[in-house]
């Protein structure tokens, strides 16, 4: 028997990634939409996530509505007994997600904090071949434009959108993913643009043990784009490039492969809903708070979606 | 058997506080002293916490050095077996404490996180009274003056010393314990000084489920001193004043006692390291990376210790 799945938000992210991963996924059915201004053909759509579940239109819910709002949408969700799985950032605070997770445990419900980076193809692999390994340092280097990436997207500038640790978790989910041990922040800058209320620019030091753990996040980067990984060890350097999905080793590739990070993700869930199973991390959303409650603070030039 | 403790630091809050609440503590021995500058007549002292513990001075341990160093300290402690009790805030990050109270699990030891604000006359009494009623809103105010109750304290003012939540998280930690579910913020701004890395004053905005909760912290504010909390009910105005020594229902004065804080942690720290327990609540300093996270923030004058 197939999950009956309501999809709620159908921006940019549901229609590039959820709805090709949804309809690729065995065991699963995408039943509803709830979306304020969006529908799909052939679709029952709801305007909101309470007519939703209150039309019994699905059995599980995939939250891909931006973070300032999602845990409303999440609670009314579970209390209701729907499964839910979540868009990266699982919340707008540490504290909203432990709550979700408590209220799901209690409702006896499946609760999925996805963390989509983590699927890429070259993550499990990078894994794997560094458990041996002696670790020296690693650097992490994600550099973007936004205004490619982000057109016109208000909310990431609005406290609770991260700015530039919305893509910047992405390679934190990563590097919790492959390192033993736990990271923790030691200390970070941040450079705020003038007009916004959220980080254009982040340098994040940490250390895992004494191994130091550098980050550096821009989201002014024209041309070449560079989401890249670096982990030093005692018998070589590991290079995760392309937002993991490549792997190398002292620059001989070894790892290339497409992108099927939600299809992957979907999987997950249903098998995770099927056994019972809750999946909750917020190991990247700590470090990301971390970062905030010891950076300091540096005032950039106004940033304007036109260049 | 008395329980031989370690004392790590020896600033203004062990001499002011935890030097008279241990010799009152049944049970309790104090073995030894780490301090860096500092030492006490009769007792064996230590230059660090390593060197005390090497010399298996203590089975316990109590930090009360500046937060930024202090997972080192209980990392260490907790790994030669030691039980260790924390001064707030537990750490300098939330990721930091998470790890201390796996590690202390893991080494089948006590670790206690204090707040020590919740042991204020007035705590048990407020939350027992709230226990059965309707709230409509939360006010806290706290506004104290910094050159008063922090002198020459620089770390207050470094990335991890908090600024005014040093004293904040103290409100937070009651509001935490009196109140039936968890709270969340929503929404906050932090004024830093032109030449300081952490906030001078908070406007803090939270909720419990639809009832708003509203801090306001302020480290400006010379002649009398606010240390209040204000829940109103269906049943009445309930104020906590004096940092939670004094209880009042409607103005009319209902539990006004002497402080006994430090004396009621040892009294536990003794107890829970008799049960073989750990008692560790984030709940406090989750709020305040919460806020850090959330906050727009405001460039206010410089700050210099002498006004």
């Amino acid at each position: 028997m197939s999950l009956k799945l309501g999809l709620v938000g159908l921006g940019k992210i549901a229609r590039d990634q959820h709805l090709p991963a949804i309809a690729a996924t065995p065991g699963l059915d995408l039943a509803a939409i709830a979306s304020r201004n969006a529908a799909l053909p052939d679709l029952p759509s709801y305007p909101d996530i309470d007519s939703l579940l209150a039309a019994g239109a699905a059995d599980a819910v995939s939250l891909c509505t931006p973070p300032q709002g999602r845990f409303d949408q999440a609670s009314a969700a579970l209390k209701a007994g729907r499964h839910v799985m979540l868009e990266k950032p699982p919340g707008m605070t540490v504290t909203e997600v432990e709550a979700l997770a408590a209220l799901a445990q209690q409702k006896g419900v499946t609760l999925f904090t996805t963390w989509h980076s983590r699927e890429a193809a070259a993550v499990e692999p990078a894994r794997a071949w560094l458990s041996g390994r002696r670790i020296s340092s690693v650097r992490v280097t994600w550099k973007e434009d936004v205004r490619h990436w982000h057109p016109g997207q208000a909310w990431i500038w609005e406290p609770g959108g991260l700015g530039v640790f919305d893509p910047g978790i992405n390679a934190l989910s990563i590097v919790t993913r492959i390192l033993r041990e736990a990271v923790f922040v030691t200390g970070a800058e941040l450079e705020f643009p003038a007009n916004r209320a959220a980080p254009i620019a982040a340098s994040v030091r940490m250390r895992m043990g004494a191994v130091p753990v550098e980050a550096e996040f821009d989201w002014r980067q024209t041309g070449p784009q560079t989401w890249d990984i670096e982990v030093a060890t005692d018998t070589g350097l590991l290079r995760l490039s392309k937002g993991g999905s490549e792997m190398w080793l002292d620059d001989q590739p070894q790892v290339v492969e497409e992108d099927a990070e939600y299809r992957s993700l979907y999987r997950r869930f249903v098998g995770l809903v099927a056994g019972g199973q809750s999946e909750v991390d917020l190991a990247p959303l700590r470090l990301v708070a971390d970062a905030f409650l010891l950076a300091r603070r540096v005032e950039v030039d106004a940033f304007e979606d036109e260049a």
